[in-house]
């Protein structure tokens, strides 16, 4: 099979909602190449850019993509093979009203930095050998970051600048090359869509953004039927760690969420009552931050691969 | 000059105040042992000794111990060389009332599982080479963690179960051999309090305590006068990465004040503005979490120490 490659402008959304119109369709276990936008579509180019408002389309998600046979109650893997800069520059910026320090009278709003990628021609190659972005005279490694990646929704509609149960806004640094997240599929076909990458981004994503990019990204999307536990959100195996990932509109609420999913997986997989579950979960990996800037706050609950075997 | 050992049985607290009498006074730049009792003073040591509720008095933090030549406006290293655990056992817990799950219907609470150390003889002994704990037939490595480390504050006095800028309950998993801490000096010989270590804790502490457990801990204490950039909160260098640890009444709150301490840092280093230090924070390393159940949550802003030296 041919390995297709499926750009934002083959389509795009703003919004994952119930009902979502696939620009391709992917058989159960296909191998595809997914090109995307930066979160500001192309729009901050140099230093004197600068954003006054969030825009009201941001995040474009490249897709989506329905995957053959995926039903409501299945899994979706999407195993992230590599994720490659496409430009030869990202930018990291405030603007008014957005990021964790916005009030404080000593940080411009608004203010852009670009940052240079270096260690290469990377200007639309996709195998460019850049290794680093400049930040003011300091070179930063390129670990890239999917910051929007998610499935259609069970019934509400939610911006790409939202993260929540469907995925969306994720932010979550571990979303890169060799981890596979799982999605709960909420509609027929599960509807991927994904964007807003970053070439390196904290985490916490304290400013509001991570170094903006355009991305290629190599994924495998497989489907997983009757799951043994059926997550109500996503999660993510890194090869190193399993790590449930919760958002809500406080950090309290997303880590209550991402311990009590995480306790669901340790009882399957140990035969642990819910109680040890939890004291085991109070010993090993714990939890952490994904973002605490967007909409609803982003939080995970690492539990070390040796203690854990995803049941799919 | 003779190693000093100073055990719980010299002395110990259970609260942090602006007064503290000293059980010890070291030389600055004295290397010490300090010795420690598990939170729960020795009274867990079965699977059925249930807590039905955190004892008024917990965290017995042994000491204070002054330092000399330590003044208000000094900042305090405590750099530590190693922690050993000192009795065969740890546990963990919960209570009613007390943890992230508090409110889950299928956790017992109260509910206790002792975690036996193996490896090695670890009654009493100093070198006992454990290595592990057991929780249900599950290896945990030992990595031990001091909890609870604090000095005199400012002026309120706090439970040794809450943290504050000041340290205290900071339920850290920084805090353990290899890391160097740094605090505020607010009152003459600093007055340095610790104790509540766990032989293994997860970030978060979800169920409210770790593996609570006697520990020997090697200490070499200095007083760093007229510092350059004045800490108003903990910080620590794990030889890793430079993280600033704040606490407050909510996640949202400590990640500010965190990331906050962290622009003062980047700034004097790099000889950035504070804009252009909260858009690199936004890039490496990034927010972490230390605790959310003790009665004010604690975080960290970590900054990998290859883009940050303290001045100090």
């Amino acid at each position: 099979m041919t390995r297709e490659t499926i750009t934002h402008r083959d389509g795009h959304v703003y919004e994952f909602g119930p009902e979502m119109d696939p620009v391709y369709e992917a058989a159960d276990g296909e191998s595809l190449t997914v090109e995307t936008v930066d979160s500001l579509n192309g729009e901050i180019q140099a230093d004197d850019d600068l954003l006054d408002a969030i825009p009201e389309e941001v995040n474009a998600a490249t897709g989506p993509i329905a995957v053959a046979g995926a039903s409501p109650g299945d899994v979706l893997a999407v195993e992230i093979e590599d994720v490659r800069v496409a430009e030869d520059r990202g930018r990291v910026l405030t603007a008014p009203g957005f990021g964790l320090l916005q009030d404080d009278p000593d940080i411009d709003h608004p203010a852009t930095r670009i940052t240079e990628v270096d260690g290469g021609d990377a200007s639309g190659a996709a195998d460019s050998g850049a290794e680093t972005i400049d930040f003011e005279g300091i070179d930063v490694p390129i670990e890239p970051v999917i910051g929007t990646i998610g499935v259609a929704t069970g019934g509400e509609t939610v911006s790409t600048l939202t993260p929540d149960d469907h995925g969306g806004n994720l932010d979550t640094t571990d979303v890169t090359d060799g981890t596979t997240v799982y999605f709960p599929v909420f509609q027929e076909g599960a509807m991927l869509a994904l964007g807003d990458a970053k070439a390196a981004m904290a985490d916490g994503e304290m400013c509001g953004t991570g170094a903006e990019i355009a991305v290629e990204v190599d994924a495998t999307l497989s489907v997983i039927e009757d799951p043994a536990v059926s997550p109500d959100r996503p999660l993510l195996d890194t090869g190193d760690a399993v790590k449930t990932v919760a958002s809500a509109e406080t950090m309290e609420e997303a880590v209550e969420l991402a311990n009590g999913d995480m306790l669901d997986l340790l009882a399957h997989d140990h035969g642990f009552s819910r109680t040890d579950a939890y004291l085991f979960s109070s010993l090993v990996g714990g939890l952490e931050v994904s973002q605490v800037v967007d909409p609803q706050v982003t939080a995970r609950n690492a539990v070390p691969s040796e203690y854990l075997s995803l049941p799919f």
